[in-house]
């Protein structure tokens, strides 16, 4: 239970009110009570103050004077907010030991501190970086390469040759490195193509629970430094994620498609294969990229949810939409309010 | 291989025929013999009564008449065939014993008759209610609680300080209690928010295979009693689902989102962050959910498949939608056909 | 490293140039260096021949007068290169023995050459062929059956009475029979409809990383030979998936649902379920599909991206088309334009 006061310290913010102050926890505005600190990150929020009990509150200077209470004042309020989460972590420690329950081949190289669980595999010409954490049941193929402070979580599976940077996490039951979807029609039926390439993920990269990233076929599947993946996403095989770029749960990214920096790819939404998405493009959730994006910006597909018998009626006058527009450019026609003799709307 | 008699006793429902009709298995109407039972849930079906070579029939006492066989009646027939199907089971049981290959921490808790299966593995302090299983390879972390006759299947990862009620089933290879999603943007890059709250789940929930519910970041992620949730479904952090609300596979549920009590989420259907889903609200399939529901009913959103060439051109149009609008507009002014001054269709 | 005529040989392909030309591997055609073998498998690439490096090159017999470098002939260059990915293949071979930290039931019954990895467990009266491989820590729940040269990549689980055929790849954290999402409704909740049927998969089918093949209530689900089926891909109770057709990443298959033979499904696309798909249908990404395809052919649904102001008029406008067409048809008899008295467009 740290003091206000260490908190600012840690935070490098500055404090207003009493340092001596107990935090207990951190809490949201409206359910925050004496012993939380809480925060406002963006200025529609700052009409809640006038009703929190939160003990102190992190926000912007310019809002300092809406709020009479302790404050730890910061332009970057939810960084701050973010960093503060880090003093209050409670996810259970690395025991930095090998369990006796692991299997680990004696030719598989660990540096220092290394932690792996029971039940987790790892084999021959693996390396493993000082103070990498392997979970319970987790599984690290032949040859693989996972950087310093790494953490692989329960039951993940990273195949052979996969190159996994520095303080990474891979969440639970994720999949790195399986086989790309590669088959070539033949009259007798798909030919395999053997993916012989693998996936580098650079650092501080963190893939969520239930992905998978495949392995290229004669390329690596590349995941730059600092990109955000979340659960539930497919990368497919020789797609290239660049720096910084979010990706959010459920999203497909198809075979050989690349993609820029400090991209945000909403929900569900899918990519075609071989294309180029510039950098800084934002793709709203169930988004639809069947060509590459050339500009940055936001961009968006779909169609908003309506009441059934209504959409019912909408949808389906969308099958007859070019039809529509033929009969309004004859409607224009017949009026005499032509559009320059052009077909097109 | 129960008799038809002692079938109708134990779901509790009149028997027309013989009682002492062997009965071997449940079929459907158009496969079944005359050693299974079946079942007409629709009237739509019942058409199909006159070619069946079932034994005998689980139908409404309305529809008694166009059936000449043995029966049951029940005023519910789908329920009562959902019933049927749990006298047949064939479900291998648990063992009622902690392998000696599972590896469970002296710290934790066990019910009477728990059965953990090998390669399982279950950290301090959790605690186990009666009957709980652990299937092989699942993952139970620090401080989880689960109540009693709940069933954790194999290769699921129950995370820490997560807690599930009793008579759950969580299906194999799902994560529940991953990190949610959430990081700050610095300038350095993306800051962790470090996920310090949990999941809290109710009482008789089924959770899909390789499906995934986050822990929260400040505040529990909640699935409340009798929620039903299909395969790769993304249930993201701090979301609430209300009671008895079902969801299909592949939805995605974005962060602090608010789903009511009897919902019905069809596949893939996605919905965005912190919205607000009234009670008995059905959404279709691929849904694309961008804003509060606060009406019951059915809603949908998409557009239905068409042949490529005819979707092209109707999509092509899609995107001059508005402008072809504007065109109707200006056609109705020079008709004189004006709807008000309005510019809205 | 094979000679380039012995790849010849392999491949049962015509050379142009020196047999005893060491290759090295495979490379793309824009990275290939006089070492590497690439390929041509499409008219519209052969202008990047001119500046290709590599030492040879597989090519259709009609182009070959564009290169002047060593050659292998072939009238299928995909299915060639294909083929070659199989000479190069890296991928870890299986130990071919069972290892003792794996658990395996005295009644389970084993071909010859099979390989158990550490921590799988296979469990009594399942059957596992000639050199099958079950991948550490995967599960095979009682009484499975697995054919010859079958793969279980590591942490799948295949669950009790899933039969799998011969030379199939089941990929890692991937899913087989586990329940279908059968519940009837109830006054006092959802009740569960057990899934007492099985999961039927052919020969020389593979399936994806984190995929979800559901066991049926009464029938099994049936995936013919020669599928191939990619990552987080859901397949729903009583499908059946009709011989080599290929479904892509996330796509989901509703319960009950026909597809036919020969069939590509796109990724993310959807089918409702009960439905029936001829032979022969291509479904593009995302597709909707709420009703039965009867005629071969490609389909779409969707509408495309666009920037986001864009998109919002436009999608704004698509919750109106109904009333917008029947502002065109006003417009059509003020005008005396009429379309037979047809309302539809």
């Amino acid at each position: 239970m740290p003091a206000l006061g260490e908190i600012a310290t840690a935070l490098n913010l500055e404090l207003r009110g009493d340092p001596a102050r107990p935090i207990d926890a951190l809490a949201p505005l409206e359910k925050a009570s004496p012993e939380h600190l809480t925060f406002v990150s963006e200025k529609r929020h700052l009409s809640k103050l006038s009703l929190t009990q939160a003990g102190a509150v992190i926000l912007h200077p310019d809002w300092v004077d809406q709020w009479s209470g302790c404050a730890l004042l910061s332009d970057t309020p939810y960084v701050a907010y973010a960093k503060a989460t880090q003093i209050f972590d409670n996810h259970p420690g690395a025991a930095g030991v090998v369990h006796d329950r692991a299997v680990v081949s004696s030719k598989a190289r660990l540096g220092t501190a290394v932690t792996i669980d029971a039940g987790a595999h790892v084999e021959e010409n693996v390396f493993l970086g000082d103070r990498v954490w392997i979970g319970a049941g987790a599984f690290v193929g032949q040859g693989a390469q996972i950087g310093d402070d790494t953490v692989i979580k329960p039951n993940a599976v990273i195949c052979h040759a996969v190159k996994i940077g520095a303080r990474c996490t891979i969440h639970p039951n994720a999949t790195i490195g399986a086989d790309g979807f590669g088959f070539a029609p033949a009259p007798e039926g798909w030919t395999k193509i053997q993916q012989l390439a693998s996936v580098d993920i650079g650092n501080d990269v963190e893939i969520g629970a239930n992905s998978t990233v495949d392995r290229g076929a004669l390329e690596d599947t590349v995941v730059e430094d600092g990109v955000i993946i979340d659960n539930l996403v497919q990368i497919g095989h020789g797609v290239r994620v660049g720096t910084r770029t979010a990706i959010a749960a459920q999203v497909g990214i198809s075979g050989g498609t690349q993609i820029g920096a400090r991209c945000v790819i909403a929900g569900q939404a899918g990519m075609a294969g071989h294309l180029t998405i510039a950098d800084d493009v934002h793709i709203g959730g169930q988004g639809r990229v069947a060509s590459s994006v050339t500009e940055p910006g936001h961009y968006s597909s779909g169609t908003p949810v309506q009441p059934l018998r209504a959409w019912l009626r909408n949808a389906s006058r969308f099958t007859q939409l070019d039809k529509i527009v033929r009969r309004l450019v004859a409607l224009e026609k017949a009026v005499g309010l032509e559009q320059g003799g052009d077909q097109d709307a």
